[in-house]
């Protein structure tokens, strides 16, 4: 059984894909892969997800520069979810120009910004 | 506009929650909740899920004892994906009895089990 196949995909061929900085294990941003995906982040060694609004293959910074070089890549105990390490060029993740996508704390019954 | 409306739930009415250890920021699960399962978090100040299979709101660590209270919860850019930050009571957030469910690495071709 190829290592693909050990990825249990969703109805719509998709997986989730956390993924952290390498160099500090932040949690960076959370997005989706199918197989061709998971396959080309393997061949590339950087980061390739499913654009689920463009419905595409989507090479994070292949447009800002911000790419992913993958460093590491654990799959979970029920195989339905990927972890990824990656050094995180330019140090921003975040189509917004933050580094993380995670910015909004819960705080009293609202999500509050907070900075790094 | 209450802060459970600016959660994009998907078409299910869920939301995917990455769980870490407050202690030290590791990843431990991946899990779903609705907007019960989210409110039921809030007011409990601990993890309550909702399983997929059981199709029921699932109140982590009631059988087993591991408990996830909950310290720092963020949303992110676009509202469709939760962090949380736990103190894991136990230590074991896996059902299999290990800390992390991310126990299986990527390595040439095959996903291979790694100790913490």
């Amino acid at each position: 059984m190829s290592w693909l196949d050990e990825v249990r995909w969703n109805a719509d061929g998709l997986v989730p894909v956390i993924t952290r900085d390498v160099a500090d294990g932040a949690v960076l941003m959370m997005a989706w892969m199918n197989r061709d995906a998971l396959q080309a982040t393997v061949s590339k060694g950087e980061a390739v997800y499913w654009s689920r609004s463009r419905k595409k293959l989507w090479h994070k910074g292949a447009e800002s520069g911000h790419f992913q070089r993958v460093q590491r890549m654990a799959l979970d105990c029920d195989g339905d979810t990927l972890l990824l390490d990656v050094e995180q060029v330019g140090g921003i993740a975040c189509h917004t120009g933050r580094r993380s996508c995670f910015y909004r704390q819960y705080q009293d019954g609202a999500w509050v910004e907070i900075s790094e």
